[in-house]
């Protein structure tokens, strides 16, 4: 084994199949893209992806973003995806697909020459699978893995090794449940996503002081996972003490996330590494929230809020608003105060010396 | 299955076991609550707890904060728990139970609906039980648990499935220790609570600098969790390099905490989510640590301090004191200097303007 | 059980295997330092590692910080490590290990007594090594641990329990893979260190914004470990989006740490725990990132630069430069800006009285 920096091109066989190839038709058909280029060159045929550096004439590759242009002007790839702006600068011979959203188009045709690999209809034999457990057609479970009384698992979902389903949880279709999740008190919809070790559905952090300690306050709410939604590594999401913790569909959570007890995030929000959202507080759709922000519990962001990183939220949050700091305050005011306080310092500073 | 929002009481069935039901006199007598209604009222047994707006007259439900006031003028709920200033608001008919702690009677009282799940004795025949391990009368030890040479499992104790206890462990009565916990080089008290995940025993970050790089200084301590101790899911906690990291009694610690080798925390300390503590640092008493705080190595926090969320911790902190800030500083110092200075840039942009 | 305080010497012998006695002409060899003390002090022999305040004359202690001066001058300890500066102050019949490192030479004289358990070569019963895997020499693996097709893992590595280790994965030699790790998509070098669930090589957080919500980026790059790594309790690498993720020879990652997809790190740099690297972004050699701080993405640190905790990096930093603040700044000048602000409002404070 050599760990000199590898040059592997992405989609190291050991670890991804790959499918194909496919002819650029078909994937500018899948990414809605344009094609521009010499006449009949819908009908090569690529066999995967690579970077611009790295491609050969039989790879598709990406740009994005203006400063790389140096590299798609000696780029040996066979086609690239890029935006209208630089259909221009393409070099001879190599074909363009135009798209007017060029990360998606790429992200469609990578995921053609790399789909996820679908389940493989199987309970392993060392699963312990609970009698009255109720399994969907083409139900994948891994080793190790244990699943509760009455729990239900959709069809085509996959639960792999060592994840623990608690009694009576509910998995929609198509899921992706990763090794060592534990999940319990928790109903999921269809196509969800939780990788390694998150924890989802135990006791939120409720107690109350009584006259020998702290004292529990039963936890009685559970969690409620939308459609679409996907939730990082490691990352933790209490159920609810007195309603649900509720995350809204296709809302994506990162790695080493906090969320606690009683929560509501709406659709399609962000929620970035190692952020935390406090008990009862609310988030309408398509909120960000950058990573290690934190908000206080029992307030709400308004839909399109933008949470920058590091940002402590103390108050609620209007919808459209981009805020950041700790305590949050409007983007242009925090670097405002942060440039004026940097300048008198200074100005002191000196006047001093 | 539906995911459109839940309206499920809180005690899902699926999820949560049920008792009762119980008659008010029992429920306020459990709670130290007086009873206020109808003469008889005490005779009427209920069957479960529910929030105000949901609950019907079979249900207890709970008001603590004068917000929540209009809903208890509509609830249908059969009794009320509440502080003696809101009992002239219970509306006819509605049952009063006055308690000058009522969040305390609540937990009380809904933990007497639902009650932690005893254990259930019994090895499951998958657990790998060292032969050398001693296990006390009533433990429940879950499937594909690992128990270690010597390891010690008091009386009652439950853990669950996948959790790996080392050897030499020892684990008082009562203690719950999660699905997926590892606990290492550590005893515990009785009445333990380990969440999923939570890491404990392992390595303190520690290293010398050698000439080829950095060299492992063994870590030689153990983690001493005292009684009642609750430690979160994901939450880490290193053993110490030549003494003990120790978590004194009562203290509750929450997810995705990080506490260094060798911290030394005091009874009934209260440390939120993503806080970190850092080695060699101790807490007296009755400490709050708010979530993602964070507290470098080798300081002390007297008793009843309270330390803000996001708070940057570099030097002691006084018996009682509240800071906030990072640097921390008085909560009184922060918000005033944020107000400050805020107030002159505004003043200095608008000069410039 | 007591949970008294525990007056234990470091080593619990429930815990912690021991080797000796050992010459004092051995240590001293091992820590190449210096022996101070009567003559023959080099063949007395020694029969562990013990605090300043607990040693016994059989035991070696050390001393490396001026303000534990009196607990060397009371010591009982058969011998001290101590620096240069202090040998004048050890007390009568107290042997002397002299350095110029003496933490270095204390991480070593600590190991001679509590070296790292060696593999004890066997795969156990429970465990599912799929049959295309190849196991070096002296393998030990845990129970339940599963081995994916194809993997490698080299000679005398040791694979905790409960480990899940996927198809193709490389691991080198002497490695330790913690209780619960999950690892796939990854190449590891010699003596790599994971600690207990630890999550490593899972998707990064990719998406492209579509029409009907987010779609995922397939990530088909890798995780590489170089030599000598470890990576601290929960901690989360994704691996690459369309080159890898790489952790240069040598460095140290602490607890609940995550690194973000494509992100690379040079040699023996020091990330504490909590702390976050966001996507794509580059650190060079020896670089220190303290707890909680934040690092955007695409952003370069050079060589030697030291992160303050709870920093929030949000552009490059230059070789061998020290920030802090958030966003980051130069020590000198945030430690000026919090002072000048402090003063300037306490003034202001003042004359609005």
């Amino acid at each position: 084994m050599t760990l000199s920096l590898p040059d592997a091109l992405p989609g190291d066989p050991r670890f991804f199949d790959r499918q194909g190839p496919f002819s650029i038709d078909a994937l500018a058909a899948c990414a809605e893209a344009e094609i521009v280029g010499q006449e009949g060159a819908g009908e090569i045929t690529l066999r995967g992806v690579a970077p611009l550096q790295a491609a050969t004439s039989q790879e598709i590759s990406f740009l994005d973003n203006r400063r790389y242009l140096p590299l798609l002007a000696e780029t040996k790839a066979g086609a690239v995806i890029l935006g209208p702006a630089f259909k221009d600068k393409l070099p001879p011979g190599v074909i363009g697909l135009v798209s007017k959203a060029p990360y998606l188009a790429w992200a469609r045709i990578a995921a053609q020459f790399h789909p996820v690999t679908p389940s493989r209809p199987s309970v392993h034999p060392t699963a312990l699978v609970d009698e009255t457990a109720r399994l969907g057609e083409g139900v994948e479970i891994g080793p190790f893995v244990t699943i509760g009384a009455n729990a239900e698992i959709g069809a085509d979902s996959v639960i792999a090794a060592h994840a623990a389903i608690g009694d009576g949880v509910v998995i929609g279709a198509h899921n992706r449940i990763g090794a060592h999740v534990s999940l319990s008190h928790a109903i999921l919809g269809d196509r969800v996503t939780l990788y390694p070790g998150a924890r989802i559905g135990q006791d939120g952090f409720g107690f109350a002081v009584g006259p020998a300690g702290f004292e529990t306050v039963p936890q009685l709410g559970r969690v409620v996972l939308g459609h679409d939604v996907e939730i990082g590594a490691n990352s933790t999401i209490d159920r609810g003490s007195m309603r649900d913790t509720i995350i809204g569909a296709g809302t994506r959570i990162d790695n080493l996330v906090q969320i606690g007890h009683n929560a509501q995030l709406g659709r399609c929000c962000i929620v970035v590494s190692q952020a935390g959202i406090s008990g009862s507080t609310e988030l309408g759709d398509f909120v960000t929230i950058a990573a290690q922000a934190g908000l206080i519990g029992h307030i709400k962001i308004g839909d399109k809020a933008r949470v920058g990183a590091q940002c402590g939220v103390m108050s609620d949050v209007e919808a459209g608003a981009d805020v950041i700091g700790s305590p949050a305050m409007p983007f242009r005011e925090f670097f405002r105060n942060v440039a004026f306080l940097r300048r008198l310092a200074k100005k002191d500073g000196k006047s001093e010396a």
